[in-house]
């Protein structure tokens, strides 16, 4: 159907990919270059990984995905390989420290950021598509290098346009609940996922909704059931009193953990490692306000074996009708030592963290806190007369050389489209070029910004008749000045 | 079998994918910002579009290909739409700007970036998945629209580091060839086709090679016979005429055009376009040296209407042997005024240019002028002992608020390894801080820098023993200071 030559498609991007204009486009790409910035200065490297790997490559560490590459964009290549794209850059780093893991300087500490894809149903704000920034450190058992993440993490938000204040990192150690839960003689990793699942609820559910999670079950408003967790009540005792020891200072919840955690040598290892986390946050600098420990932190992964990390975002943000939105996470990550063994057999100590470019931009838009709400569009020379293109050309060329943003209007429209055109653009100025200004070597330049201003409502409209007119006449020599006046916002 | 426990895949990319480390991806970011910052100035708004595009709607137009959708990496939907992952950006921006034709500001104008894919047998430095960077003009018949591209095409290959007179951009017009062979009787598209791809091995085969070609056909040395053209012996010697009239200034090129493509309107209509792109380019400040018409350019694409440039290197590189490689081209594009028509049923004019992002960075490798040929590696500070650890985060800490990269070292290797570690990842220095310096107040602070250029052989071992130890202790409020001189290369 495709090869008659009157089939049409209709134009479309395909269900849950979107287009992203530059207003998108250029808060993401800030966010990306202040934050590479940091993550250099820590040390970490740029690495950049291919779209595909080989399905067997990625494993079945999707999350939310009970399946092997469920979920993900999968096909085969010519030699009957299953590729699919990469669901998230935790998974190919994986790959590549175990392919090269000889020849790397180790620790390895990598950077990296681009698409990731998932196959799932899309949905309002929710894209099969989406850009992930990640830093890791593969080959790093100390808890300091969980620290480090926590504290690169702090660093880089902060970078990316986040206020202080503005965020805070949430930590806890996935050997804390484990311990308390092999003490208590539930030792299976399918009950323990249950556990996990029911405190990560404690948020919408509360500590009662929790308890009967974790008991026999629980049935929601519409009448369905969950199976819970099948805990006995001491054990649900001690998993609400240790999740909800949070509060305070980093110390103070640390004490607070050591009195509901009981004795268990997991507990105890997990208690020492966010101890030593907790002196090397001090000597990087990271306050209490920056980040704090929750024994609440869950993380959906299945894969952390140690600390895990939450970003939250504290903002009051607003959506496009003015009404309050809850952000909540906005990144995380922890510790995962585990994913390199599945290629190579040996445990491989892995620590990073993840966060997603796009929310992080919707995040900052919606605090008020991104600058490139409008992009400007550049300044715009008049056609009157296709003759003088060499003259408006060489008029662009000396404000492009001036480093100000600029072009000939190479449509077919007339002035009035002309003018149009460059106010959607959200131009400054728009130049004027005729017979007049050609032969006495001037230019016309007519103020966009002040009739937008007067457009608005900004100005008085007699005031600014008598202070100057919206359009001049000057020298040619003039115009490079006189249109940096209007970007600047000055005006006589 | 991927759900066995104990299976173990191979770590390996797909077939044809790389990973690429921190040297090749910092160069290609620079390229990429150096380059965005010229089209914006240019007047080029940024776009993103997905990876995917319904198979529909990326059309029959990818190079090479005469099937639909042959050679794409193609997956179906399910919901049984046929998706393919996109492999170029011009496609995407047709079934954009069909999409939003109404609402968008036109001409529009937008340059955008990223990678592409092409399901092809991989080779020798012909990989599956690349970067490009395109800026494209929609919604403008101008000839002065292909002249503006071309300037930006020759001031953004400046910009990413090829200094003037390393490319050259060679521009001629599809409808000069169309209305010579027109006039010729050699109407049927498939014949036109055919002209176009033996004109095309000209710097091949020569002119007597191409003139086969374009008559009966070609054996070649192995005996293999190509089926010619088909057309008679004095459009031969026309064709030949008109693809050698190249050389001298465009003025002159023009006048030999003029004098070779008899009449035709089509041809005059081609004429008559380059006559006003040269005078643009004029205006534009476009010299001779910088953009020339050549007959012989072709470009391999079906879909060009008009206008077309090819991005030629003239550097003479060398690989990494030291042999000298000839790149050719880099980059190219034209008008392609039917791409939008697809999907809308009106001609829409257009026009573009793209260039391949790695391998523009590959050509700036080999002819020197890539300066990040080796990236810097942070300073390191040592770790003696763990309980330490605070102390080693302040001193990374201090460096990094200066803005130097800095890291503590969080492998579990000892004093040996460390110094390693920090020699390969080409670490201007490391930083020791024991029991003395920490009572002290002081670091101690070894110049890697110095020690790779005596091993070298850059320095006589004996004189810079008179000069200064390669390591030194220091009162801890002059490191930055001391670092910064190391990094700057000053040596007391």
């Amino acid at each position: 159907m495709t090869d008659r030559p009157d089939f049409r498609p209709e134009p479309r991007a395909p269900k849950g990919f979107q287009d992203r204009r530059a207003r998108d486009v250029l808060v993401e790409r800030r966010i990306l270059e202040q934050v590479s910035a940091v993550y250099e200065r820590y040390g970490f490297e740029a690495l950049d990984t291919p779209a595909f790997e080989y399905a067997d490559a990625l494993g079945k560490f999707l999350p939310d995905a009970d399946r092997p590459n469920e979920g993900v964009f999968a096909l085969q290549d010519d030699d009957e390989q299953w590729m699919a794209l990469r669901y998230d850059l935790t998974a190919p780093l994986a790959r590549f420290a175990a392919q090269n893991w000889e020849t790397l300087a180790k620790p390895f500490r990598r950077y990296a950021f681009g698409p990731v894809w998932r196959n799932e149903k899309p949905g309002p704000g929710r894209f099969r598509e989406f850009i992930q920034c990640d830093a890791d450190t593969v080959g790093s058992a100390r808890p300091e290098a969980d620290a480090e993440i926590v504290s690169l993490a702090v660093a880089g938000l902060e970078a990316a346009g986040l206020p202080r204040g503005a965020a805070v990192i949430k930590l806890n150690s996935r050997k804390l609940l484990n311990g308390l839960l092999t003490a208590a003689g539930a030792t299976a990793p399918s009950q323990q996922l249950d556990v996990l699942r029911a405190v990560d609820k404690l948020d919408r559910l509360g500590p009662e909704g929790v308890a009967l999670l974790l008991g026999a079950g629980r049935k929601d408003d519409s009448g369905a059931f969950t199976k819970g967790a099948g805990l006995a009540a001491p054990a649900i005792s001690s998993v609400l009193a240790f999740v909800q020891s949070g509060g305070g200072t980093r110390r103070e919840t640390l004490d607070r953990i050591a009195g509901v955690i009981g004795g268990s040598p997991q507990g105890d290892e997990g208690l020492a490692d966010l101890d030593r986390i907790d002196m090397a946050l001090k000597g990087l600098g990271v306050d209490e306000d920056q980040a704090l420990f929750d024994p609440s932190i869950v993380r959906g992964l299945e894969y952390y074996t140690g600390a895990v990390f939450e970003a939250e975002l504290l903002l009051e943000t607003r959506d496009d009708k003015g009404d309050r939105i809850r952000f909540g996470s906005i990144g995380g990550g922890g510790r995962y030592d585990d994913l390199v063994a599945r290629f190579t057999g040996e445990t491989t100590p892995a620590t990073g963290f993840s966060f997603g470019v796009s929310r992080l931009a919707a995040a900052l838009r919606a605090s008020g806190q991104a600058r490139a709400d409008t992009v400007r569009g550049p300044v715009v020379v008049i056609v009157f007369n296709a003759d003088h293109m060499a003259d408006y050309f060489a008029v662009a060329g000396e404000l492009r050389k001036a480093g100000i943003a600029a072009e000939v209007y190479l449509g077919a429209a007339g002035m009035k489209a002309q003018m149009k055109y460059a106010d959607r653009r959200m131009s400054p100025a728009v130049i004027m070029l005729g017979g007049d200004e050609i032969s006495g070597g001037t230019v016309t330049i007519k103020d966009l910004d002040l009739g937008r201003a007067l457009a608005a409502g900004v100005r008085d409209h007699e005031v600014w008749r008598n202070e100057r007119p919206g359009q001049q006449t000057i020298p040619r020599g003039d115009m490079v000045a006189a249109v940096r006046k209007i970007l600047e916002g000055e005006r006589p």
